[in-house]
């Protein structure tokens, strides 16, 4: 099917105007800076429904042309850029709140509302949708659903997945199905749903989610504490959460992330705060100040030179805006870069923080890493001029991030803890799993996805 | 294969001390009661680690003998019941705790390690493991991890695969392999080990698991409320789910129930004391403390007859060995039963109580319901004489099931929240899930089993 025909064929299935050409910019490409992907799409479909994604999904599978389903195109491994033409079918417009029982703590909306509008649906009903991966206003549910996102409260309330009850979503060869439901368990045959959670589109479409939320918590304090040197902020880390604390946010920043992010940051900072945690105690307005308070302590003891506790709106929102602004500031100071989600043991964190600025220097890249430090999870950073990379110096990144994922897979660790591996680690997907766990991969997308149409490229490495 | 050879080549394989005939009735069946399964096998395999487990499976692989996999043997749907002759593989001696990190709030503990031990060890460290099917001191961890097994404390903290970090198993045709790890979240290529987790033994065999664990709470404080009905006790927990409490527990227990219980019952009942509550205030000793004591009140208020807040030690005790004893008692009633473990919507509780008695009733069946009312997850449950069921009552019990099930998916709903679909739903899951979902866990199924040895007649419906 040429260009042209495919997008004649996707006017009649949606009205002419939902369908644009294959060769807009803003549908080629995600948040992953750095590499070049060279996307490239015939057309882009932007069904209003679920029943139009099904239409489009039909035709795709007759007539053999690939899909890559997008969200709000925030990720960060190149899962939704287009590798191999056909249709990038975005879900911008299927975001309906299909139904919202506060009472029970649920919601069931499309797979295409943005995660920050759910958030304040769920604040605007007395509840709360604890999964924050950054750019919550791009970012749409299906794509936090799709990677399994995370952020800073996944260490107190567990990643995306960790909310999804139940799925809609469209099958090859064009089926809406539902896996799951709008109940709080369920045992019936294999876990399906929770299959899909983190599949990257490439095993089915989905179309809306059953989303478990909570009671909003009276209050949300956040502390900030830094410390000389990344050995002694992990040592408070293993401290605090050794001790029993339950913060519902762990967050760290190394040295150069906090040099780098330094001018946006809240507070005047003396030569010894150097490394940078960011916490947060929730709970009742009693509760919340106690653990605060106590964890102040605590930190002070296991060695803190600076710990700040913001109390008044306007200094928490500053925290937080400098907290959100990291990755931006980073990726700005050289115009891109390449960013890990690794994951270690957390007893490891800081053999992970040390091995990330340690391979930089050997290879003569900027490095630094920050992230979610009560999971052990980094995102460990090479910084790269953008957007015409050097292939030499492309050359060396690859090389440095292959070294620190085989480092953090010999610490027990993952190669990705949030983001998912897309485009970016698909091909360093058997350096972590067996040989026949990746055949079982293999097997269940082919099983889901016979003709290899849905995101091809992504996930599983190619070949 | 014969059994008798099949017993002298799994004497080879793992010692003549390791292999017990095959008509063992210890062997032969789980925590199910009334229907006859006509179950068989050729030997009992008691291999002593994960690599006599895997020379089980690659034996059986090769010679294409059906294995089954057994844990404690405490499930109720027939699941670790051998209906195809072969092998049953029981776990009981690979209960190592590979290593445990109580600073780190996690374990790694070998699939046949009894649940009660695994809680143990947890108390013991200052930790918690919050998962509590009923039967932890036989049921082991494994099998829990294989069925998703809930209980009274899935309500504030999930079932117990939200605890599954990571799972180390073995696939046909013999291989062990690793599916996650000691890592707080992974998006490293698809989610199977979450797809492992309810997959009752029909992929894999689960030889180990990494756990996490929680801070082990101050304080459990429980609270019994009684009701003039079903209808007042469900309002009540709508309003106290609604405003937004966050209690641990929230098991309800109909009229029946209490009155066949009532012997064993801490408290005197009143006329108006039918319904039951059991809900339970846990964290700080102060938080603890006013959670119940707020509770109490609003149960009160919404129409509470009697309120029982123990706290001493022996009295609070006295209520949870009553609330473990009550599946037992019920079965002594008439020797046997068969249980639901349905659930739905939470909001659509009442109803399904209510069609619980109603359809009982109209087959001429003591029928009553319990379980875990927070989930919206009940244990309707149709009383039969056992061992010896005649046909007729069981073709009546059979009908009487499937007008339960079937009002509880038009209630929005699923046939198992926590037990499983194993032998006893396997036929019944067309009732549920789309066809193509199905088609598709078939084929899941065949990825990871081709021959279709891995407790055959299990999960999917036959043919």
């Amino acid at each position: 099917v040429v260009s042209a025909a495919l997008q004649a064929d996707l006017g009649r299935l949606l009205g002419a105007d939902a369908v644009r050409p294959g060769d807009r910019p803003e549908y080629l490409r995600d948040a992953l800076t750095g590499p070049d992907l060279s996307p490239w799409a015939d057309a882009v479909a932007l069904p209003a429904d679920r029943e139009e994604v099904a239409a489009v999904v039909a035709y795709c599978c007759e007539h053999t042309v690939p899909l890559t389903v997008r969200g709000g195109g925030t990720g960060l491994a190149g899962g939704a850029v287009p590798l191999e033409g056909g249709v990038v079918l975005s879900m911008e417009r299927v975001r309906a709140v299909r139904s919202l029982h506060p009472l029970q703590w649920r919601v069931e909306v499309e797979a295409g509302l943005p995660t920050a509008q759910l958030q304040r649906i769920a604040r605007e009903n007395g509840l709360w949708f604890p999964p924050d991966p950054g750019a919550a206003e791009q970012s749409q549910i299906g794509g936090n659903i799709a990677t399994d996102a995370g952020g800073p409260h996944s260490f107190g309330f567990g990643t995306t997945g960790a909310f999804v009850l139940g799925l809609e979503a469209v099958v090859p060869p064009g089926e809406l199905v539902r896996f799951g439901g709008p109940v709080s368990k369920n045992s019936t045959g294999y876990g399906m749903h929770r299959l899909l959670v983190g599949s990257e589109g490439t095993l089915a479409v989905i179309t809306s989610a059953w989303l478990r939320l909570l009671p909003a918590p009276e209050r949300q304090l956040p502390l900030a504490a830094f410390f000389a040197d990344a050995r002694s902020g992990c040592e408070a880390v293993d401290q605090l959460i050794g001790s029993g604390f339950e913060p519902s946010v762990i967050d760290f920043f190394d040295e150069p992330t906090v040099t780098a992010t330094a001018a946006g940051m809240p507070y005047r900072l003396g030569g010894e705060a150097r490394f940078m945690l960011v916490l947060e105690a929730l709970g009742s307005a009693e509760a919340a100040e106690e653990l605060r308070a106590q964890m102040a302590d605590l930190l002070t003891e296991t060695g803190a030179v600076l710990v700040e506790s913001p109390t008044i709106p306007s200094e928490v929102a500053a925290l937080w805006r400098w907290r959100d602004g990291v990755s931006g500031v980073v990726t700005s100071l050289r115009g891109g870069k390449v960013s890990e989600d690794v994951i270690v043991p957390v007893e490891h964190l800081v053999d992970a923080i040390e091995a990330t600025a340690r391979i930089g220097r050997e290879h003569g890249l900027e490095a630094m890493s920050w992230g979610h430090a009560g999971n052990g999870n980094l995102h460990s950073t090479f910084l790269v001029s953008s957007p015409q990379i050097p292939a030499a110096e492309m050359a060396i990144v690859r090389e440095a991030t292959e070294r620190l994922l085989k480092e953090v897979i010999a610490l027990g660790g993952s190669i990705s803890g949030e983001h998912g591996i897309g485009w970016l680690k698909r091909d360093l997907l058997p350096l972590e799993l067996d040989p026949a766990v990746l055949e079982l991969e293999r097997g269940v997308k082919r099983q889901f996805d016979p003709a290899g149409l849905l995101n091809p490229g992504k996930v599983l490495p190619v070949g």
